[in-house]
């Protein structure tokens, strides 16, 4: 035989669809929930049902909530003036667990990518413009990631925010806290010299 | 805030608690997991749900199965006279896979670990000796890792079942095929030494 019984090849080819599980951990994944009481499989195959069904996208800034407006966008003790662009959900949370930003978010959830076929029409970019509508925002910065796609984003973003007449800023890309110039990749290092300022 | 929306904190927890993931990851999949369609997060609840509930174990071999026997005790051209006795559902997989067995087996679901409290009263163990009641059984292929509880059971097993009056073997341990002698560590080395043959 070598195959498996086809309730448990159903589970395993499920599994392999999630990003960086491959065939071997699915496998391990697979025998590893058919072991589970049935109770604990119940509560997991719920909580993502229920996870699913629950969070929605905020209504002013796109990040993921389970209510109509998320934390930030609620907290009047934000800076509402200031809004900063990421690509995804995970980078308000990057953000956030910095405490460094007291300011509000926009979600652009993704990224140019014309070899994929997704232009601006498939990212939170009309929305972003509609809420720099009205006088409430006097700075946006750009803090999607510094590859090729994240960069073209930012460039594309700021040219369409400037007629706008506010601040647009990116984050800062230079040698991570802590970490080595010895070490630092080339592309990191000559952004850094790049964007060297004034002691 | 940097604390994660409830359900999908939910979700995180659940999945950590999968073996070899971690934390990171399972962030990374709870995500991924929220941004799929509904349709799929249903499909892929209802197949785990599904597949605990229609896997159970053989009533021969102790297998997993979807059926009442599995497809290898059910199977009329497999020598019933030998039994391989393995830890794993995993390890009849294995096996299958190397396609050169063509007894049946015996699933122990586990090894002996007093320190874990698993006695033989855990295994399949009394299951075993039952099956070998009777005359069809000629030869019993011990088949556990050889890690020391995959050893000490095997030791446990060949003691227990010496009064049956049957053949009882252990797998061979040695060098990898295609594996450099170089390269081999040194229980393998001296295993391999241990069970040289006559050519």
């Amino acid at each position: 035989m070598a195959r498996m019984i086809r309730p448990l090849a159903n589970v395993h080819e499920q599994l392999r669809r999630l990003p960086g599980i491959g065939s071997k951990t699915a496998l391990r994944l697979a025998y590893h929930i058919i072991d589970m009481p049935e109770e604990e499989v119940r509560r997991l195959a719920e909580t993502l049902l229920e996870a699913k069904r629950q969070i929605r996208l905020c209504d002013i800034c796109y990040n993921l909530t389970d209510a109509e407006t998320c934390e930030v966008c609620g907290n009047a003790g934000r800076d509402h003036s200031v809004v900063c662009v990421v690509e995804q959900p995970q980078d308000v949370m990057a953000m956030e667990r910095s405490r460094g930003y007291n300011g509000v978010y926009h979600v652009l959830h993704g990224v140019l990518s014309p070899l994929d076929g997704i232009g601006p029409d498939n990212l939170r970019v009309k929305e972003l413009l509609r809420r720099l509508q009205g006088d409430t925002v006097r700075e946006v910065i750009i803090a999607t990631n510094s590859d090729v796609e994240g960069e073209a984003t930012a460039a594309y973003l700021a040219q369409l925010l400037k007629p706008v007449g506010i601040v647009i800023s990116r984050i800062a890309h230079g040698l991570p806290v802590g970490g080595d110039l010895e070490y630092a990749d080339e592309l990191t290092l000559s952004r850094a010299l790049e964007n060297r300022h004034r002691m």
